[in-house]
């Protein structure tokens, strides 16, 4: 038991104490949207959580306040309320295979679109019925990397509050805005309206990524693992860029190809 | 049934059938390193393994089989044997979340150091300790997207071998040529000697990417990804460079920053 760990001697949660079964609902979609409420794992997402204020309650294991206490105390002084859990109530709260023990119950991030993307804005990711929530953490963490606006999750792209995307994105989700909009038109329409060029990935493209300007205002569009982008998000978008291939491999990843695109924008806009 | 399916009416290898049984073994590294042949799973990692002749046997399930007539007949048509087998013996053969039921048994990939880093290279790969088998497919991945000549993998890298790998990889396994080698000295003295630079990817790193002239012959050397390069690999490269970070975000993970680093010099390279 080490000094920082809340109300020494108590016996910790298990996972039958309601405030832990309440929590371990936040692993799915549906409670998370009734409740307006997340669950944030690891230390690198409480730290970016505490520091971006939405935390509500804070659940640690011992061997977790040992290692990070900083975190516990730093949420103590923000008036957040730490719970001790057990290891089995950690492991119920943890939407990944190694459980972190440190879990945050966050108040939802998402931001209405209009207030995500604004004029001035220079560098916005957008996905496209993204599936996979540790691609989609992934592409958050590069686009806060990369000094992004904003990322907007359109269409049927997974939820951003998933816990697989918020381990991926190592805490960037807390770092810039992110809104959610089913309609993707209208994700192109608010992005071309604050002043950004939407240009799409896309594998089959005319025109290659070290051919294009990218020191404008840009707004980068990604689709689905699988499927890529539908015409219609094509033909709305400005230009279609692909990444040049020059071995044998037929593509790149999600994230990878991504990783490329908003990097070399972001880098060609600081040159 | 379909008219590729082999022997028409043949009853398929269960999970104790010993071919199956033997095949099975290959998901251990030991095993692997022992008979000198691997399982490369998925339509793919088989088609360019296929392709680049290493196949000793193909396992598919009657659904694969008419999913994948095409590569079926290809097998047949190089005179590699064929052998339907059960959807259960192929979640034995697989390593991955969701059994895709075509399996080759191939010939291990890698070669000598000095086979694959030779005079005239312009971009070669270098893992150092690499620990997640899915990390080192998808840099292989990209080291093939971006043209390189080959990847190096040194010190603890995992496997390439391992299935999880050659997932990721997606069939770039087969596409460029790959090395392993424990001393990561002498990884780096044969870049040197091939008339490579060696640039160290490193998170501290005084010099930033886009400061650094990648015109010339580079060989990338990355980390592994919770600590990083080693001091005494550091002091062996020529430069350490580090991404510049924009955002709030502290670092990138290694596959995207692999991405970044790598195509950042194909496209200076392409100019």
């Amino acid at each position: 038991m080490t000094g920082s760990f809340p109300r020494p001697g108590a016996d910790p949660f298990t996972e039958r104490t309601p405030r832990v079964v309440a929590a371990r609902k936040l692993t799915r979609r549906a409670e998370r949207d009734k409740t307006g409420r997340f669950l944030a794992e690891g230390a690198n997402a409480v730290e970016a959580a505490l520091a971006g204020g939405s935390v509500h309650e804070l659940f640690v294991t011992e061997r977790a306040a040992a290692q990070h206490a900083d975190l516990v105390d730093a949420a103590r002084a923000a008036g957040v309320g730490v719970s001790p859990i057990t290891d089995r109530a950690a492991d119920g709260l943890s939407e990944t295979v190694t459980p972190q023990g440190i879990v945050a119950v966050c108040a939802l991030l998402d931001r209405p679109l209009e207030a995500v993307v604004t004029p001035g804005a220079r560098l916005v990711v957008v996905l496209v019925d993204v599936a996979d929530p540790g691609n989609a953490g992934t592409v958050i963490r590069v686009a806060d990397a990369a000094g992004a606006d904003a990322v907007v999750l359109a269409g049927d792209t997974v939820d951003p509050h998933n816990g697989k995307c918020v381990r991926a994105a190592a805490g960037s989700l807390f770092h810039l805005p992110i809104a959610r909009v089913r309609d993707v038109p209208a994700a192109l329409a608010a992005c071309s309206a604050a002043g950004l060029r939407t240009f799409a990935a896309h594998g089959y493209a005319d025109v290659e990524l070290d051919r294009v300007d990218l020191t404008e205002p840009t707004a980068w569009v990604f689709g689905n693992e699988a499927h890529g982008l539908p015409a219609d998000v094509l033909d709305r978008t400005d230009l279609a860029v692909r990444i040049p291939l020059y071995g044998k491999a037929e593509s790149l990843n999600l994230a990878t190809a991504a990783a490329v695109c908003v990097y070399t924008s972001a880098m060609a806009a600081h040159r």
